[in-house]
């Protein structure tokens, strides 16, 4: 039987993603590829993602997963479709889970959105929520500062509460939302500053907490769960700096969590006739 | 392509199931049949219960549902593992999702779970719970007051907060839960006198709500979603009296979605070579 659940990212967003699924889903193996050295994708072209996608799917394929969970809402909106369509084992998306779990959550159907520029211009939360309910008042919104901010380190305090509030504040004061899906595996990170910001009352989604619960859902409709009582090696490979990667995974894993994973360099090769 | 999903249960509560289905999925239609006349299933032997599930499920199968909801507890722990064995659509119990939902919540591993008392004695909640996550404090409790009491209307007020106090006080005051799984499918109507035996700082999982949720993730990765555009009309099914199964209906559905369904009388016949 196939062991361990492939997740793709463009770099360490995904590592919330993973570290849920740890969290949710402790007796599964995972197998993590962080293209660092690409990332972001979200100003490249569609062609360009899904071409990096593939690099990733396949080195993991190589490693026979037996699923594959697509960490990142930039690769989630341009591959997502095409990745379902070639594989033979279950994929999901980040998108998806927010949008089903922010549908659930809702009592008045009006929902926010945030996410990168890519994200929020692609329509693909808008879309996956409006497939599903018609009537919804969504409102989307990109913020381009928090990834950088993020990546700096800054999460808490004026500056982060300065930034977030300058984002956020027309959304608050404009729209009745009472459900806000952070639409980027990076804000998670963010969670405390930005619920200081719209107030206690709207409930705000994680992605990847949404995302590690639909993977157990699906796990068990295919019979897919571990049952082999192994506790997991995880295996995280990075196509950039292995240090930077090992400090961003202390950060989100906290050190216990850290015994149980190992890093290494990825090298991609891209396998057109995989595609 | 096949249009509805089938939603069974013993009798009414399944109908929290069936409201969270067309508030989360209104493009979808329900076909729902509540074996009232034979409920509760809680006492019977589980061959008994086998045998009434099939009824309704090959009800269902001759209205070619695409997917079919175990909105019932005691159901779910006698019947799922035969019915996913056995039908070629995709199935959905009420127990997995919120075993799913309570683990994705809790931030301290310690969970609480209640039910009817063959649900509880079942132990369905805490297999599970532990088939996923193995290091959960677990603490699960029958409540044979709480369904006699819905249904008899008694949901809020002083006499309601006594029943749930009584049973509820030693869980709260004996364990660190802080997530509680209302594992019947009457006791969301309870949610608000719960919510308050228990304090804030408990989150409440309604198996309702959760089994919705994930109805939502399967019918999208199976590429079953409803997109003709047409309101759906739902049909409801009885076993027993039609008038008390729409005073329910009312209470539950709240006057706008009752335009959205018809109520009628089913007649099950046994088909043992179905099974």
């Amino acid at each position: 039987m196939k062991q361990a659940i492939g997740v793709i990212d463009s770099g360490v967003g995904g590592l919330t993603v993973a570290y849920e699924l740890m969290r949710q889903l402790p007796k599964e193996k995972l197998i993590y590829v962080g293209d660092t050295a690409r990332c972001p994708y979200g100003p490249r072209s569609k062609e360009e993602v899904q071409q990096f996608t593939w690099e990733m799917v396949n080195f993991l394929l190589a490693r026979d997963i037996k699923m594959l969970v697509v960490a990142c809402n930039t690769a989630t909106a341009f591959t997502l479709d095409s990745l379902k369509k070639h594989l033979a084992i279950p994929v999901i998306g980040v998108i998806q889970p927010g949008a089903r779990a922010a549908i659930k959550f809702t009592k008045n159907n009006s929902i926010g959105v945030i996410g990168t520029d890519g994200t929020i211009r692609s329509n693909a939360y808008t879309n996956a929520l409006k497939n599903i309910k018609g009537e919804l008042d969504i409102c989307a919104k990109a913020c381009p500062m928090f990834v950088p901010m993020v990546e700096q380190g800054i999460m808490e305090g004026s500056k982060a509460i300065q930034v977030v509030e300058e984002a956020l504040r027309p959304m608050v004061e404009q729209t009745q939302m009472d459900t806000l899906i952070l639409g980027c595996t990076h804000y998670p990170l963010l969670k405390s500053t930005i619920q200081s910001v719209v107030g206690e009352d709207v409930t705000l989604i994680s992605s990847s907490e949404e995302t590690a619960r639909e993977t157990s859902t699906i796990l068990e409709m295919q019979h897919l769960l571990n049952h082999n009582g192994i506790t997991p090696i995880h295996q995280f490979y990075t196509t950039g700096d292995l240090n930077m990667f090992m400090q961003i995974s202390k950060r989100i894993f906290k050190e216990q969590n850290l015994q149980m994973i190992t890093i290494e360099k990825a090298a991609l090769h891209q396998m057109q006739d995989s595609k």
